[in-house]
């Protein structure tokens, strides 16, 4: 099962679209949160205007999706000269009894010529090919095989000063990157949290941030490369933690960043 | 016209709230973006379970909001045991038109004691009391004269290296902090593009997330104390640049943290 496959919607009356989980894309108890938001991207950005691009995506997960159909009705909330806002929602029906499972908001936007700044600077790093694939095996989530994951620095071992989980990353096998498989991506990073207590222990992503910084143009250079994720946690306590993530193309390109706050439960 | 007047509305039917803009809580061309996000977060705390409090706020600008009545529509999405999912629109019908103005996605969850982690520090800065209050008069935006701003670094004439502009920030008249205020104190920071164009060009935010960290009694604690707000610019380009926000206690609790994308004009 490709990216491609895992993501494609059927279109029904407008505004609705129906899908079915792929087992490729199977996390622990529900789909790989990557693939959910991805998902609601591909509803959202078929009604969006053929100009615009993905801007920000706000998908904030609900409910266990369970094996098997679903259905993505998405609403457009507003459409300005060069910005499209939008609401979806995946519902799911099992055994009669309909299930909101997800949700997103989305802003779609034209992108100018404008003065251009950047403030950050991506990681130093070992190129991907000098790296070994991480060997996840022992970890047995299915969606970590459709991706080729180079860690190179941080992980699980990786109780260090840094706070920082740095990877290069992309599809298996390799396609060229978009803005669905980007947003995809923002969810395959390290979850910094457990290089702090030094075990995989129970998590849950609740809402993930998304804003996308590449233009068309920009994700077409990038082609089936890799790309690096650099991620960070800022805090955790009552229950929650957050992951800080910036996603670079290989020329240093800022393509998206992104945040989430998760669900873990560790300690007293 | 309060904080606490400006963001209050008249409960309608169930899950829908009339409220009216405030002239105090004006920007250029339409109301303060922190005003907007409050006043959304303000209906949808209304619905949401009373043992809850707020973990994340995205909310979508529109559109510009007209001076008058307006009405906010809330709608829950799911309820799990401890987490809580909602959709606010805020809709404004001017000459029998009604416009979507601008939406949000809210998390609501309980907080329970788990290990704590903080990975960042506050910046070290000069205590508010030692700084005088940001003299704003030329900038001619009404909803400055609601906030003491202190700032502690950076600013427009702060085209330095640091990429960070630190301010001392709270309601004018101080008030005990809650999520409404601190929701409206996210969106308080120094457009930190000023500092690279050396002049405050035309901007308008297009999103904004909000996670908040804190728990209820770690605001309580804040009482009406002035928080710290860390802001750092990431990219900018294509007609967008994004904002980095950490927003701290005097003790030193990361209480929210926030990104925007905003839209700006300038450059070829």
């Amino acid at each position: 099962m490709t990216f491609d496959r895992a993501v494609t919607l059927e279109r029904g009356e407008p505004g609705r679209y129906a899908g079915t989980t792929s087992d490729a894309y199977w996390n622990l108890i529900g789909p790989f949160g990557g693939w959910i938001a991805a998902v609601l991207l591909a509803a959202l950005s078929d009604g969006a205007p053929p100009a615009s691009a993905p801007l920000s995506l706000s998908t904030n997960f609900a409910a266990a999706i369970e094996p098997g159909p679903f259905v993505v009705t998405t609403r457009n909330l507003r459409r300005n000269r060069s910005t499209d806002f939008w609401f979806a929602e995946l519902m799911q029906t099992v055994a009669g009894s309909a299930t909101h499972c997800a949700n997103a908001t989305a802003v779609f936007a034209g992108r100018r010529s404008t003065a251009a700044y950047r403030e950050v600077e991506p990681p130093d790093v070992a190129a991907p090919e000098s790296l070994p694939r991480a060997d996840l095996a022992q970890i047995a989530v299915k969606w970590f095989a459709r991706y080729d994951i180079r860690v190179a620095a941080g992980g699980i071992s990786g109780e260090s000063a840094s706070n920082r989980a740095v990877a290069w990353i992309r599809d298996l096998p390799s396609r060229p990157l978009d803005y669905l498989s980007l947003a995809a991506l923002c969810d395959c990073s390290f979850p910094q949290i457990f290089a702090r207590t030094g075990q995989a222990i129970p998590i849950s992503t609740i809402t993930m941030n998304i804003f996308f910084h590449a233009t068309p143009a920009e994700l077409a250079a990038v082609g089936d490369d890799f790309i690096l994720s650099d991620s960070t946690m800022r805090v955790a306590g009552h229950g929650f933690f957050d992951q800080l993530t910036m996603l670079w193309s290989r020329a240093g390109t800022l393509l998206a960043t992104t945040e989430q706050v998760v669900w873990f439960k560790f300690g007293p």
